[in-house]
């Protein structure tokens, strides 16, 4: 559990660091709230960070699902590759939008296999009742 | 719980496919990253995936209160209408967004009537002490 | 632990009112869906919205970790700070985007603290094994 329990917050702080990210390119391409427009760099960090929340509301519910179901082992490799594919993604995206595939695949990868996991262990449970 | 945990499972893919949708008609429509912007059916899907977004993070947590409160088959038949609902939206939604209040209303009431159980049961929990 | 899920609800049902205000703000000043801009306004909501989310998805795991390192009385302290803090960032942002610091710093900070005890927990428990 204190494996899991370390991922997910790693992967939250990970978002918290995304989101300073964009404070402060928005400070530093003077693009002024409440806009989300009007430099594409900042664009691009946003794009980060919302992309980062959509896989993590799957990555936290589908980890927490997989400890029924497999070793914490196996929790924590497909937890350390998402952590580094957010990372890959991040500097490829701001480097260059059209290079974020490699970065996606390797965070959605592990959300995949996790729900996955958890999808047969759910249907397993409900055919034992 | 086998049952929450099913359909915790389904919502998340539920989510992952409306992602999908949307990568899908950002190439489709040549809405080139990081741009959110510049067709109007492309925006159409991305506003169906930030409304479940939106109500996929009181969904999860709405539900899994819930199971601590009423029996497993009324948190799955309010499971459904959610899942059913959001499909209707997705539908409604991309075809025209006006008509978007149906499929809305179908997935938002789960929702409410799931915070209105916690609420109930939270509150007794904290008068009993 | 009923205190923990009574700040849980508390905090969806803020976030679903944020959501409700959007929705408002939609209608009153004609923005046409799925447009996400046109009214400075409507943008200011969306915004407390969306900032919302951004902290949603941090502050309830960050809270439910910490139940199981401080006291409730710790927990219900923090999560009563966010809330208030929330309700602080959505007046100012609508009056004055630029005055947005006090209230997005009284609902990140007892983020900040949630995420330090869960951290310090977690990496307790992966050192004793």
């Amino acid at each position: 559990m204190a494996l899991v329990e370390f991922i997910t917050v790693l992967a939250l702080l990970q978002f918290l660091y995304f989101g300073m990210l964009v404070s402060r390119a928005r400070n530093r391409y003077g693009v002024k709230a409440p806009s989300m427009t009007g430099n594409e760099i900042f664009e691009r960090y946003v794009r980060v960070q919302m992309n980062t929340l959509e896989l993590l509301i799957l990555f936290l519910p589908a980890l927490w699902l997989a400890i029924g179901y497999v070793t914490a082992w196996w929790v924590g490799l497909l937890g350390a590759v998402y952590l580094i594919g957010r990372f890959v993604y991040l500097r490829a995206y701001v480097a260059e939008p059209s290079r974020r595939s490699l970065g996606f695949g390797l965070s959605s990868m592990p959300i995949l296999a996790l729900l996955l996991i958890d999808l047969i262990g759910a249907v397993r449970g409900l055919i034992r009742g």
